[in-house]
């Protein structure tokens, strides 16, 4: 078990993908208030869509709880992927925050093209990650220096954990659960949230689809 | 495929469990704004605690888009449950409003412990039904004239879809988009969100676990 309570944080971003970000969360809430305290971080303290509308500016809003310039110290990151992914590759203010908080966050973890963010902001230099199957060239164009990884459900390496598409990231979450507080626990949140777990990081049954075209454009 | 967009809303209610809600949502959305609109509702115009924070009233928050007052005829209602079911039950604002939805509606479905708010509205009476399984008493203390399905993923009962507990939610809204659009339309927004459909509504992994307690009391 952990020592003390964990601060987990969802960074939100206009065009995030929402069961990128809550599946994850979901599973890290299972483990129960003692554990943890989850919050949602953003750039502004306003109402961020996520990329279920007609553009990253008007689908379904989350409310961020607390914005990045008065974030505590993180202990573990969510960082989720979705369509707004493209723009926040620009956005050096979520880039510095990120770099910030890797220094000292006990994991930080992406789901689907989040790990393009992490690759822009430095911290995947030389390392393992994957990202989404379907868009996967958008992570090897953006990082020459990352061993991105085609066949894998999530990679661990060091602090870092990287899923690839949205449903991934619960399994991932999972399986940074099992690290933290061993695996009978992160059994007992799977079945508290009726989910089979893929536990296996390496067997990826969506690696026939790499780079394939998805069915929302 | 449908004749003209459909409009898809989640309903929002303090203590509303995360997954359950945006699982769904994430899958309708994988559509495409072509076929589906995507709206949250709530009661009141203001941000919505979900049930990851300390209590119902603390937890990271989303904000509703339009309130049930203003409310649009609904082609696809999605109602998750969460600990702040039991407070809603109560709630004759929010019961007039699903039986008002529920006339007109296509499909209204409900995951985990919002099937006893269905069935509190009186929309499951003779009907087939399901809710979560460690929280199953819930409903049947509730409604004694549904029949509360104890081994199902989900339960399809004409335009009323019930699911299991939390994650059952994905498998039951493929099941509904099979039948709106098919099944190799279900099977690409599976593979669009890397999920492993559990296509097989008879066959549920948790029953074992029917009225256990949660890790997280």
């Amino acid at each position: 078990m952990a020592d003390s309570k964990l601060t987990v944080a969802g960074i939100l971003y206009p065009g995030f993908e929402m069961l990128d970000l809550f599946g994850p969360l979901e599973m890290y809430s299972l483990l129960g208030t003692e554990q943890v305290e989850i919050v949602l971080l953003a750039e502004h303290d306003q109402p961020v869509p996520s990329a279920m509308g007609q553009d990253i500016s008007s689908g379904p809003k989350a409310m961020p709880d607390c914005v990045f310039s008065a974030a505590p110290k993180l202990d573990l990151v969510v960082l989720p992927g979705g369509f707004g992914t493209i723009p926040q590759l620009a956005n050096e203010v979520l880039l510095e925050f990120l770099r910030q908080q890797a220094e000292t966050a006990q994991i930080v973890s992406s789901i689907c093209t989040g790990s393009v963010l992490l690759a822009r902001a430095g911290l995947l230099d030389g390392r393992r990650a994957t990202t989404n199957k379907q868009f996967f060239a958008l992570g090897t164009n953006e990082a020459a220096n990352v061993e991105w990884v085609e066949a894998a459900r999530w990679v661990e390496d060091d602090k870092f954990f990287t899923s690839s598409g949205v449903s991934a990231g619960i399994d991932m979450t999972l399986a940074v659960i099992s690290r933290l507080f061993g695996v009978e626990t992160a059994e007992q949140v799977a079945v508290g949230a009726e989910y089979t777990w893929h536990r296996d990081a390496d067997e990826d049954p969506f690696v026939e689809h790499l780079n394939g075209m998805s069915i929302s454009g």
